[in-house]
């Protein structure tokens, strides 16, 4: 078991999950201050994760190839991991982070068609080269939301623009299709790990999301050493 | 069996690898055309690559952990091959590679203490990902050389201006150990792939190395259809 804890949420379009990170970091921080709690995301999160994040968001679509596409998050997340992440937890720290490995097996996996095992397989090598640290967030929380309510919460202001017409419409029950196939994904990572990740409706108001996550966060924090004790 | 042939030379310090793909590619170029033959290295070999390349080859020594390193090569390497050697040897083309796989499996590998069996998971995850084609090359020749020898031969314009110290021994010696430690794993590449790859007495002249990769080249040319007669 690592120190400290390490945190991480995960949902589709729209959940509204940058804005918990925000929310419970910000929590967090008022109790223990902010030299032990940090909030991170991914990709990126390190000096050199954030480089090959530039190389991941930027430039054409088909830029990478699927398979390039997931050894390059899986370099960056090795990377935030060891000189960002870990370093945090082994102080006895707090780590929030938006997105971590669920995204990859999520999107590279349900959506680009890496097998599954393809993840399994750099997970375990991952803990082999290092396997005093358990690499795996204490906990995650899958904000689910159903699509439809989903994309249009993100989409809300383009929409206001677009004029309704058969296309569009065409393209928006495509784009309702690959968001449930990212939905079915997740329910997927939460039957592989019920004792990791817990789902939090994301169709609640904002406040009662946080008080949801809050209230399990606090069971996790009775549990583990007082934050900061661990102190190197 | 892919179509076309796919050759890659490996070897250490001062094995003479770089002429030798130079020599072999002018050979194949007079006799089947630039348009059948390409010459390329690693890392790199394709615009993707060559980007990778870059975060690899430049900043600070210890600017990547040997895993994230591992994972950029592979990242590297898989858009080198889907986009330039593929290609290639599918419309029966040629394709001459100064450095491999073989080269992260020693170097990343034997050098920064990656187990050999991670290499071996990534290659099973490539060839099964498109396992029409399988992600091989067809030989490999693998230039061998006393490290006493090679190194003398890289350093020989830096020695000219070094002074004989004690210090200077000290690190020369150093230097001889890590040269010996990738000789043994090249060794240990030929053992474990006897028809793919073929050991090269690099301590001989230029030209008789040449001889000696051309020998055998043409064994394969007259195994292979004649090149270019695949074409799509």
């Amino acid at each position: 078991m690592n120190k400290g804890l390490f945190i991480t949420l995960e949902g589709g379009e729209g959940s509204g999950k940058s804005v918990q990170c925000s929310k419970l970091y910000e929590r967090l921080v008022q109790r223990y201050g902010d030299q032990l709690v940090i909030k991170t995301r991914e990709p990126g999160g390190s000096t050199g994760a954030e480089l090959i994040r530039k190389m991941l968001l930027t430039g054409e679509v088909d830029r990478w190839f699927p398979m390039s596409e997931m050894l390059l998050f899986y370099a960056a997340r090795y990377d935030h991991w060891r000189r960002t992440i870990l370093p945090t937890i082994l102080r006895g720290g707090i780590v929030v982070c938006d997105r971590f490995f669920d995204s990859s097996v999520v999107y590279q996996g349900g959506g680009r068609g890496i097998p599954r095992k393809f993840f399994h397989a750099i997970h375990a090598m991952f803990a082999e080269i290092d396997s005093e640290h358990p690499f795996l967030p204490d906990r995650t929380y899958i904000l689910d939301i159903d699509p439809r309510r989903g994309v249009t919460r993100s989409n809300k202001r383009i929409s206001q623009f677009a004029e309704k017409d058969e296309k569009e419409d065409r393209f928006e029950r495509i784009d309702i299709a690959f968001h449930e196939k990212v939905r079915e994904e997740y329910f997927a990572v939460l039957e592989e790990n019920p004792l990791r990740c817990v789902k939090i409706d994301a169709g609640q108001s904002i406040e009662q999301i946080h008080e949801d996550i809050w209230q399990d966060v606090e069971t996790l924090l009775s549990g583990v050493t007082s934050p900061g004790s661990s102190h190197a």
